[in-house]
C-alpha cells in the first residue's frame, strides 16, 4: 500500500478550536482533556483501582443514587442503552417505550432487534409523553415488564416532566422504570433514587463536558434481581453486566476480576470531569444551565427563531431546537462553523431541513457563550442588529446576577 | 451524598509513571497521549471527516488489506470480537473456533450466547491449532459457516502458525476465515489479504501503543455478503455494521450518516499511533519485535525462567508467558510494580499461580527496556547476577546491531 511509504503528515496538531454548540460533544475544560494525556496505568494497577473507586463514588453523587452498581460502560452513550437493553430484557418481556423523538425510537429499535415486545407510547415530536397515556398503555398491555423514557430528547429539545409521578406509577404496578438521561445529566435535575428509576444510562460528552467514549450507567437492586432472574444468557459478551460488575466492584478479599481492558485514558478524563461537576455543585450547575437557557431563549426569540417545543416549561435548558427566522438561510449553519468556528447542530430526521439544535452544555452554559452566539447570528440578520443581545442581557439581569 | 460537598482531590495529576510490560495496555508515546488532549471537534465536522478518512487508510495499511470496510469500533478490543460475532452470525450458523487459551474460549462463549453452534478445535494451552485438526473438524461438521482463530493468544504467548494455509483451506471449502489479531497487529506479520482473512479485529493498547478504547476491524466483500444475507436483524443496535459503515464511509454525494457519537479523542490518538507505526514501517517494526523478543528470551532463560510455549518458533514476540525459576517467589511481581514501577502480567485461569506474562509491545520492544527488566529481575536472583544481561546482550549482538 502506498501510504506505508508516505505516512500522512500529522493533522492532529492542527485541529482547529471550535465552540461546540451542537447536540454534543460539547467543549471539555483543558484539565479534562489533559487528564487523557496522563501516563497509562495497567487496568489492574492498584493506583487505577483507586481512580475507579473514586469515579464510581462521584458518579453516584451525580446520578443522585446510592446504587452500588454504578459504572461507566466502555463505549459511547448508546452503549449504555445497549447495556440496559441487553441485560434487563429477553424474548418474552414487554417494554413500554416513550416515543416522541429519535432517541425513544432508537430504544424501540434496539429492543425489537432482540425480539423483545415493544409497546410504543407516542406523542408528537416536541411534546411530552403524558402520564395518562402511560397509565392507559400499561393497563391495556398484558404483563408489561418495564417503562423506558427519554428524559431530555436531544432530537427535539424536550425535557420530559412528571418523572417522579411516572416512577411512582410504574413501581405501584411492579414494573421497572428505565431512563435515558444522556443529555440531561449534569445540566438539569436527574434524581435516580427519588424518581424511583431502576436503571439509567447517560453519556459523557453533553453536560459533563468529557470527550465521548464512556456511558455512565446505574442499576438498583430491583433491576439486578431482574437480571438474575433471566431465562437466557445475555447475548452480548461485551456488555454482560454480571461479568463487568466484578471488575468495577472490588471482590471480597480485594481485587477486581478481568473482563475486558478498561479504557484507561477515557476514565481519567471522566474522573476529572465529574470532579469539576461536583466542585461546582449540582444545584449550582442546574441553576446556571436554567439561567443561560433563559438568556439564549430571549435572544433567539428576539431574532425571530421559533422553539419547536411550544410549552416553555418543557424545554430542555441544554438543547434548543428552533426553526429559523424567514430572513435567515439554513446555509448559515456551515458558515458559522467555517467563518466563526461555531458548531450548531442540524435537525434530525423529519426536522433535518428547517431546524437547528443549539446546545448549551456544561461549560458552554455561560454568559460569554450566549452573547457570542447571539452576536454572531446578528451578523446574518442585519435588520435585527442588537435585538438579540439586548433581550439576552435583559433576561440575565432580571434573573439575578 | 457526602462526596458532593467534598469533591475528591484530583489524583489524576499524580499518576505514577509505569513501564507497562504486561499483556496490555503498553506504554504510549507522548505524542499519542497528547493527541487525546487536542481540542474536541464535532463528530460531523469536516475536519474530523479528514481525520477519519486518513485513519482508515492507515488502518488498511497496517492490516495489509484493501478492504473498504475497515474502521475502529467504539469500544475496547473485545468490542471488535463482539462486532464480528454479532454481524456475521445468527442462529443456524456453525462456527469452528480454535480453543487453546482464554481468548479462543471467549470467542466460543460469545457465539454460544447468541445461540450460534460452536465446534471447538482444541489444542493444549501453549500449542498451536493444527491444520490437520482443522481439516478433520471441518469435514465432520455438517455445513460449517466459518473458522475463527486467535493469531496471538495473549493468555499463553502462542503465535499461531500456518495462517495462510489455514485461510486457503477454509476458502477452498467456501467458509469464512476470521482472525483475532488483537495482540499481534503491529508487532508481527498480519496479512489480512494474503492470508485470505475475511474479517478480523484488533485492539489499540498492544503493539499499536495507543490507549485502550477502540477496536480496529476489517471486513472484505465475502464477509459483507454474509452480513447482507442474514435472516434476522443484528441483535445489537450499538454494533450494527450496516449502520456504522454509513458513518465511517462517506456516502455518495458526500457526508456521513449519524449513528452514534464517535469517540473523538480516542480517534485522534489512534490516528497518531498509526502514523508512528507507518513512519517506522511495518517490516522494520516486526523485525524489531523479533530481535528484542530473542534478547528477552535469552535473558529470561539464563535467569531460569521457562517458556510455556515449548516450540520456540511458535512463540509470540510481543508476549512471553513464562514460569518462574524455583528461586524466585511469585510475590516479586507486585514488588516489581511497587518498588520499580514495572508492570508484568499474571497468568490467566489455570496458569494464574505460576506463570507471568511479559509483554514487549511496540515502543517497549527496545534494548533499553529488555535490559532494564533483566537487570531488575536479577536483583531478586542474586545467585545469577549478570547472567541475564550477558545473555541478552550477546543475543542482540549476534542478531545484527
Amino acid at each position: 500500500m502506498n501510504i506505508e511509504k508516505t505516512p500522512a503528515p500529522s493533522v492532529i496538531g492542527r485541529i482547529p478550536e471550535r465552540l461546540l454548540l451542537g447536540p454534543g460533544p460539547s467543549n471539555a475544560p483543558q484539565s479534562v482533556l489533559d487528564a487523557a494525556a496522563q501516563p497509562l496505568l495497567g487496568h489492574l494497577d492498584p493506583f487505577f483501582s483507586t481512580i475507579l473507586q473514586e469515579l464510581q463514588a462521584m458518579l453516584r453523587a451525580v446520578f443522585r443514587t446510592e446504587n452500588l452498581v454504578t459504572y461507566a460502560v466502555s463505549g459511547t452513550g448508546s452503549a449504555g442503552m445497549q447495556t440496559l437493553a441487553a441485560n434487563l430484557f429477553e424474548p418474552g418481556d414487554t417494554v413500554l417505550v416513550g416515543r416522541n423523538g429519535v432517541f425513544g425510537t432508537r430504544i424501540c429499535d434496539a429492543l425489537q432487534r432482540m425480539a423483545v415486545e415493544v409497546v410504543p407510547i407516542d406523542a408528537p415530536w416536541g411534546s411530552p409523553i403524558r402520564l395518562e397515556d402511560i397509565e392507559q398503555a400499561w393497563r391495556r398491555t398484558p404483563r408489561p415488564t418495564a417503562l423506558w423514557i427519554v428524559h431530555a430528547e436531544t432530537s427535539t429539545g424536550l425535557l420530559q416532566p412528571d418523572m417522579q409521578a411516572i416512577g411512582e406509577f410504574v413501581h405501584r404496578n411492579r414494573g421497572l422504570f428505565l431512563v435515558d438521561c444522556v443529555t440531561s445529566l449534569g445540566g438539569a435535575p436527574v434524581e435516580i433514587d427519588a424518581w424511583h428509576v431502576d436503571a439509567a444510562f447517560s453519556g459523557t460528552q453533553k453536560c459533563l463536558n468529557v470527550a465521548p467514549g464512556l456511558a455512565p450507567v446505574t442499576f438498583n437492586e430491583r433491576a439486578l434481581r431482574k437480571v438474575a432472574a433471566r431465562n437466557l444468557p445475555v447475548t452480548s459478551w461485551y456488555f454482560d453486566l454480571d461479568a463487568i460488575r466484578r471488575y468495577w466492584i472490588e471482590q471480597e478479599g480485594g481485587g477486581r476480576l478481568y473482563h475486558h481492558t478498561a479504557p484507561i485514558s477515557s476514565i481519567y478524563s471522566l474522573h476529572e470531569g465529574l470532579r469539576l461537576v461536583l466542585e461546582e455543585g449540582l444545584e449550582a450547575r442546574w441553576n446556571r444551565h436554567r439561567r443561560m437557557a433563559g438568556a439564549l431563549q430571549a435572544g433567539l426569540t428576539a431574532l425571530g427563531f421559533t422553539y419547536r417545543v411550544k410549552e416553555a416549561s418543557h424545554r430542555a435548558p441544554m438543547l434548543h431546537a428552533v426553526t429559523l427566522p424567514p430572513d435567515l438561510e439554513s446555509a448559515v449553519r456551515p458558515k458559522l462553523l467555517a467563518e466563526h468556528g461555531i458548531e450548531v447542530g442540524a435537525g434530525l430526521a423529519a426536522w433535518a431541513a428547517d431546524t437547528w439544535r443549539i446546545g448549551l452544555m456544561g461549560v458552554n452554559a455561560s454568559e460569554e457563550v450566549v452573547l457570542r452566539l447571539v452576536d454572531t447570528l446578528e451578523k446574518y440578520l442585519p435588520a435585527k442588529k442588537g435585538a438579540g443581545r439586548k433581550a439576552a442581557e435583559a433576561t440575565l439581569q432580571a434573573d439575578g446576577g
